[in-house]
């Protein structure tokens, strides 16, 4: 055995929070300290991470519990992951792949059972190639939002990528896999994908699309390739490792307009729907629109006033109403963007400007934000003047979203609840014990169907002591997906307790409704496999012939075997 | 036995044409006398066609050969079609759907091998809901293109669909499952779907997206459910038997443009498509594009011109030149549409005028088609008003089509060859012996790679005599589709074989130049998955799995065990 290797018991931790261990077994399975022994000749021991730091670090969850890993292992290359999962079959060791590990709130960086090591591609994180005349990059899993965003400035490409709400450090991969979504034409991310490399559990490698093809002149223009189309079947899956991909980008559009707009009174969710859903539906907004309630877009801005409130919790509904007053926004505040060529950007900010007329729509571009910032420079000694600033510091980061410009600033709102000081912005929640679970229900895009779901959330948030914060994004055509959370202190065993329950309630209240989640932490997951059916038969299915000893992920969507 | 059963010999058949039979088997397999009375009890004696006749016709074949099925069997539901797999696995038969059976030129109805039946899903041709307000459309594969496009219009739905250019009586649900493309903003077809029942060999039933969850509420409005997307294993295979299907309609839009446009010069074609491809990459063009040379162009007008070319072929250039003229084309002659409101659709016009300026771009509305028609109606016997009177009868069904509403008119182009006078208007190109082999290679959207392509091309064509028949699509953002295909007279021996060697050299050299097709006939099925990959071999996999006897669709596109 390579010495310095530690061979850890494994495997449960208790969380960040102070969230009750699963029961778990206290030795690392058979076959282990083997394993360990051939992963480090095989990808080095350095790349073989068995450190009790290293280890709990990985541990800590935004959740109320987690599995601790029983290594860390960091490949460098497609035939080292190979190699790994290899390793991991023979032995029967369970392996969790993570790009960054920032799937904050659905899981985080951590197994979804005990005595798996997580495999960290990390170091996998080159930009392969970029084609600016067909606007597509290559991209391996570590790469993250602002490393390709600075690549495609830097390197002057004039193109766009799609940036969602993760934060910098975010993969792109990772996300994508997860069907993530952003904010601009190509927010739908998963659409805008072309190629796969993926490493089987086997450790076979797959190429999807025409990859297959060495010569193939489509490999990254035409997604479907010719004979089934599988693509589908590695996102939300533990089938295989993403370890390539082909994603496409925007040229840079001639004319770039953002909008926003508020609803005064709560009961102005469903217009607000009914004016943009018609919109999306005829092709007029061509990318993703979301629609924020005041305290979604408060916590966006502040930490959970607790001085101002007492200490009470929920937020006392005058103080809610005092904060939206002062911060000027509305009960539900939404933006969203046209890409086009100056004529067709014009035409669509009539159509939009009318529809949302009852809801101020105003527009921005670089030439007006130029503008204001210039005036708010020379006047910054005003009354005017500092507002303005203010003003402009909260919009430029969501304007640069929806131009793909990756932004730290809404993991602000992860640390809603958490009780001590905060660095301004956290670029991870975890280091501020924030408690983060992700409830995120898709609906049909009607403003009915919105009201619905807010009346089920809000009872149920009310009665466990929390405050709906929550979002709702016009993600496709005809599909709405609310995004809410419970938002609680890790550190606060009672309210991480009530947090649990509130999460359980409301997973089985929108599930029992149909309101299905487009994706899911660990305890949700239990939940939409609980039904037998076809589907989870056939989705095990495949898993048993694409990774036979069962070692991805196991428990990821799919109910472990 | 039951009465007045007969079984037949077996398999393989001469094909309408003269070509060669393939070997085969003289007898049905074992078990297939047992098969066909279980079949007679579950589904009706009825619906199982055994008679000489029926699959005689059900073997016709636009191809140069076909294989005749054993029986052809009619269910009417999704149980019936359970049944009917259950007892194929259990005697090992091979079962090849079909939806309506127009599959002209990339293998028809006929099942891919020898010693299958035919499970005709016609009669399963119920339009199972139409929602207006998320317009979509829950259908069976047997609804037409004309059944759907009428029961919107009848019902007032205010919903346009997307329509392909296979003719009224083709099924929606098979083209979208070969991922044919259509014409309108939901031309890529298989990107409009949501939600399948699919039938698996073994008789179970699987829903995808969120159709397993019974109450749930995006289930025809969001795509991917949770967990593994599947939807795409399903297109282009053999593992299922898509019984109910979900697609995406359009709302009628408030403003609808077409655009026509040509090209003098056969140079002309990469000037063309670099004009088009970034308007398409940008947004501003959000439906499909059509661009067929003039080739393709006259055989949509007329059969080959045997008296003028003195019975020779291929098409002389002065004969070709002279029939451009006559039908006032360019070498190139192009299509597209634009959907929106009267703003966004004003502005896109001008974009689209701007960039096509080379090409004379002229623009149609419902309103200047109608006052054509008025002043040809008052000028029909004036030179003028014939003229206009020709033209019109010419552009109303392509000006459908990029409306949705399905024609028979590009039918005819298949029947260029045939050397007997046919219907005007053939709805079925078996009916006249037409000759017809797709051959459908994707490549990146650039002027530069069309011309490649074209280039590749002509020579071959040109050697076996056959004229270069040629669309180019802007299938999607960054992406063409070149749809080309042998035309030859099925009664003709000698032109057959020409053919066949003609779609053999086509299909090699444009495979080994990395022109991989979107989709294929027999005979390329076999040439794209000559080469071992790991792709192929995931394929069998999930084959294996879905249909563990190897039942369905034995040989389409995945060779069969």
């Amino acid at each position: 055995m390579p010495n310095g290797l530690l061979i850890p018991n494994s495997s449960t931790t208790r969380s960040a929070s102070d969230a009750r261990p699963r029961t778990s077994p206290s030795d690392a399975p058979l076959g282990f300290a083997a394993a360990v022994r051939e992963w480090s000749v095989a990808i080095g021991q350095a790349a073989v991470d068995l450190g009790e730091g290293s280890l709990s670090r990985s541990a800590r969850t935004t959740g109320s519990q987690s599995n601790r890993p029983l290594a860390i292992l960091s490949p460098v290359s497609t035939a080292q992951v190979q190699q790994i999962l290899e390793i991991a079959s023979k032995h029967g060791i369970g392996v969790h792949p993570i790009s960054r590990g920032k799937n904050w709130g659905y899981g985080d960086a951590c197994p979804l059972g005990p005595n798996q090591v997580v495999m960290d591609l990390g170091k996998m994180n080159r930009i392969l190639e970029v084609n600016s005349e067909l606007c597509y990059a290559v991209i391996e899993p570590g790469v993250t939002q602002q490393q390709l965003y600075r690549h495609l400035q830097d390197h002057q490409t004039g193109l766009w990528m799609d940036s969602s709400g993760a934060g910098k450090e975010a993969s792109l991969v990772g996300n994508i896999l997860e069907r993530g979504f952003g904010h601009t034409r190509y927010g739908d991310r998963f659409l805008s994908i072309c190629g796969m490399e993926v490493v089987l559990g086997d450790g076979r490698v797959l190429n999807t699309g025409f990859g297959h093809y060495a010569n193939a002149k489509a490999g990254r223009t035409y997604r479907y390739g010719v004979g089934p189309f599988l693509d589908g079947i590695f996102s939300q899956s533990n089938f295989g490792v993403v370890t390539k991909m082909g994603i496409w980008l925007m040229p840079a559009p001639e004319e770039f307009c953002a909008f926003f707009f508020s609803g005064e009174n709560a009961s102005d969710l469903p217009a607000i729907i009914d004016a943009l859903a018609p919109l999306r539906m005829q092709g007029v907004l061509q990318s993703t629109v979301h629609v924020a309630n005041d305290l979604r877009a408060i916590s966006g801005r502040m930490g959970y006033p607790w001085d101002r409130a007492g200490g009470k919790t929920p937020l006392p509904d005058d103080l809610r109403a005092e904060l939206r007053r002062e911060f000027m926004m509305g009960a539900w505040n939404g933006c969203g963007a046209l890409y086009g060529t100056k004529e067709t950007v014009a035409a669509a900010r009539k159509v939009v400007g009318r529809a949302l007329k009852p809801f101020g729509p105003k527009f921005l571009t670089d030439r007006t934000l130029k503008t204001a910032a210039k005036l708010q420079r020379a006047l910054r000694w005003t009354d005017w003047g500092r507002r303005m600033g203010e003003r402009l510091q909260v919009v430029e980061p969501v304007y640069g979203l929806l131009k793909g410009i990756p932004t730290d600033e809404p993991l602000r709102g992860a640390a809603w609840r958490v009780r001590k000081p905060c660095p301004a912005v956290p670029t991870d929640p975890l280091d501020c014990h924030a408690g983060l679970m992700w409830v995120a229900p898709t609906l049909p895009s009607s403003g009915r169907a919105a009201q619905d779901l807010m009346n089920q959330l809000e009872p149920i948030y009310a009665r466990y002591g929390f405050e709906t914060l929550v979002t709702f994004t016009l993600i496709t055509e005809r599909a709405l997906c609310c995004v809410t959370n419970v938002a609680f202190d890790g550190r606060e065993a009672d309210e991480t307790a009530r947090a649990r329950a509130c999460y359980e309630e409301l997973t089985d209240t929108l599930l029992g409704e149909g309101y299905i989640f487009y994706r899911s932490g660990p305890r949700g997951m239990a939940k939409l496999t609980a039904e037998p059916s076809t589907f989870w038969d056939v989705a095990g299915q495949i898993k048993s012939v694409l990774d036979p000893a069962g070692i991805i992920s196991p428990g990821k969507y799919l109910p472990a075997a």
